[in-house]
């Protein structure tokens, strides 16, 4: 019988989260302060816990993972890597695909492997309550997952545009005891001064990340989360490709070609570093973010430092950016739309070792309904644009002659996304263009900026 | 590390479904004609495949799966095994308490352990379309998956109140490739003959499958499949509890305690018959079946035969039965809302081996957001009669200061159920009466029936 699924037992959840900054060719370019100034680790402890703040600087390779934080890995890691073998044959397609499932988590989606970790080190220092931010609301319910198992409160702001459109996530949220608002909102400085000149904006990553930081610097019991962007973020999530590395061995593969999805850049962090690491080492294995068309800080943006955030609240990343007031179209995709992109893999982009490419929503949707009649899984909206990536290698396999072995991160279910398949199914969904003079505003923005190097 | 969950590699799905009808200590009486008369296999070929209708009579103790419906199985099979150790913590409780996931499936609940098989061997014999009754939109979902799988078109009569609360179901059924309306429909005579008498009827399950009988009857390509309820139909479940039964061992323990919810039957049967196997050759087990107190066939109804279906058009089965026209209140758990069960579990119920209990929608919703905060997973509103069982056994066992071993199906996440959980958490959820009248209308219908042995 052909093995469709690769499963770990508990005792193979990795033991230690793998830092890739231990081993890029080329250093990454320091973050800075708000003014352009250096930025001391100290200027972070308002808001961060000191265990995070040291592995958001760490040059460790490796970082062990606390006991108990493996522990509740343990309600639903290891997740299964998959072969598609249904969806090869559809495809009629002599590459190998698998992919590695992280909708198995109770949020349904890679969230909670950070938001876990997250709460788990805040708890420790003593924080009573986390604030943060959310799009498509992936992120928000993870955290309000794990803040309830270590006892914390958790407060939510989600983009307006997400809030309005997926309520069940909220509702998520809220039965395991989070608190959610719309963003912008009118409990923040920054959410007030947004609606005062934009009453109907529909929010942004970048909108609601402003509003949660204020939360937690004003707050005394309060600090901060974040789900992506981050390097500590990112680390937690290499989870994920360290068991792709042992199921993909049990299968006897490996990968050509690695793809994931990339936001603010976590699960394509989580599925893609440990097998850069092989290819920092001398394997040959080509590793794609998929980002979508309407959204392009990698294949648009501009490589400089920028505010991880609307209001500049946060330090100045260097990063791939489309300018920190751009706003992006309301795609389905609500996880994907935010301006920037995590400094990790802006610098792996930057240096050549990951290459981006762009979808539009409704190619993407066209897959995603294809993988889901073959294989069962219908796919968030987030990871379609890695499906739609994956279809398109194996198009040029076949020109090429070639069976390819292709791994893909497969983030999340859809369950809650529905109501964009129906959009896609009865021929509503259209490819939302980039508003080209508020790209131009805002990448004008840019020009003040320190450059990178 | 305590270890949270116990999985099983694929090559350990079962080879086998248990059949309990070669063990059952009394026979069971047989089903009827709908004149009642003798039910001859015959009269079952016009909407089954033969395949299908031996299993429904086989008195063998195992029936082998084909290959192909194992591979199927693979795409989510073995399900874990879960000590609940969180929510042990929040109960204060020395007992263990196990749980088999079935949420895992890609629709997210237990159905297509049988859709799958049920579609395959329909395929095997040549049919192109399946008709089908939904509640939930479950067992639609599971049905329009699998019959994807095989190239079946696939139609899906949805309880009315089920379809209007719950869309996403319905856009899961079309992203598979089905076709769903709300029943009753225009469709079909049984549809349009309760629409005239009640156009503001909500539907119920036994008019949905008037409905996908009359359809599958006068159509010369299209068979019927039913969710639950029939003899095959529980068999294929039984991969459930034979899995649990290796998993348990894995985990050093046996259960004292068995529990499932009913509506039709086939999640009960699928994690309880291969335990009742147990009890049978001896063991001490106690075998509970959790009904809702809104539509109590178990508890409150009569035994006796009785019609699958509202419109008479099945033939007559031996069950605890509410009357075949009885239309249950609008209850969130809409896969429970049947009015008669499975003619297997009656039996158990009947000669004592199960003990029925029934719960009110309050309390068992208050048991399950107490589940999701400690386990992450968010319980669809079925199973939540299952969890409420549960803590009454906790208590129980507390009360006699014992510690006993509880097992139970959480056979669906409740992912397309939050609007159910909004309704509880805002406190607007109310415990839905029994139509006293209504309900002794549709028993006096009984009286004409014919009674059992």
């Amino acid at each position: 019988m052909p093995q469709h699924r690769y499963l770990l037992t508990e005792d193979r959840i990795p033991a230690r989260w793998y830092n890739i900054a231990a081993d890029l060719p080329t250093p990454m370019p320091p973050p800075l302060a708000p003014d352009g100034g250096p930025l001391q680790p100290d200027m972070m402890t308002p808001i961060f816990p000191m265990e995070l703040i040291l592995q958001e600087v760490s040059q460790e390779r490796f970082i062990p993972i606390p006991d108990p934080v493996r522990e509740m890995y343990a309600l639903w890691r290891p997740t299964p890597l998959y072969r598609a073998l249904n969806w090869e044959r559809a495809l009629g397609t002599d590459c190998r695909i698998f992919y590695k499932y992280e909708g198995v988590s109770p949020a349904g989606s890679h969230k909670p492997n950070t938001s876990v970790p997250q709460a788990y080190y805040n708890a420790q220092a003593g924080v009573k309550r986390l604030s943060t931010e959310t799009g498509a609301g992936q992120w928000g319910s993870s955290l309000a997952m794990a803040c309830q198992l270590y006892g914390l409160e958790c407060k939510v702001y989600m983009v307006r545009v997400s809030y309005d459109a997926k309520p069940y996530r909220r509702l998520m949220m809220e039965t395991w005891g989070g608190q959610c608002v719309a963003s912008p909102s009118q409990e923040t400085n920054a959410g007030r001064a947004i609606l005062a000149e934009h009453p109907d904006s529909p929010g942004s990553l970048g909108i609601a990340i402003s509003e949660a930081v204020e939360d937690a610097a004003t707050r005394e019991d309060t600090n901060y989360a974040l789900g992506s962007v981050l390097n500590h973020v990112l680390l937690h999530q290499t989870v994920v490709g360290q068991e792709a590395v042992e199921q993909l061995r049990m299968a006897g593969a490996e990968p050509d070609v690695v793809i994931g999805c990339v936001g603010g850049g976590s699960n394509f962090a989580g599925i893609s570093f440990p097998f850069l690491a092989e290819k920092f080492a001398g394997k040959d294995i080509q590793v794609i973010a998929a980002e979508p068309a309407a959204c392009p800080s990698l294949t648009r943006g501009h490589y400089g430092y920028d505010f991880g955030d609307t209001a500049g609240m946060t330090p100045l990343l260097p990063m791939h950016t489309l300018g920190h007031s751009f706003v992006p179209p309301a795609i389905h995709s609500g996880g994907l739309r935010y301006h920037g992109m995590a400094p990790l893999v802006s610098h792996l982009v930057h240096t050549g070792l990951v290459e981006a490419r762009a979808y539009s929503q409704v190619e993407c949707f066209t897959e995603a309904v294809g993988f889901a009649r073959a294989e069962g899984i219908i796919p968030a909206p987030e990871p379609s644009h890695a499906i739609r990536a994956v279809v398109e290698e194996v198009q040029r396999a076949k020109e090429e002659g070639k069976a390819k072995t292709i791994l893909f991160n497969l983030c999340g279910h859809g369950n809650f996304d529905m109501a964009a398949y129906e959009s896609h199914l009865t021929g509503q969904m259209v490819d939302l263009e980039l508003p080209q003079d508020e790209l131009d505003r805002a990448a004008a923005e840019l020009s003040s900026m320190p450059a990178v190097g």
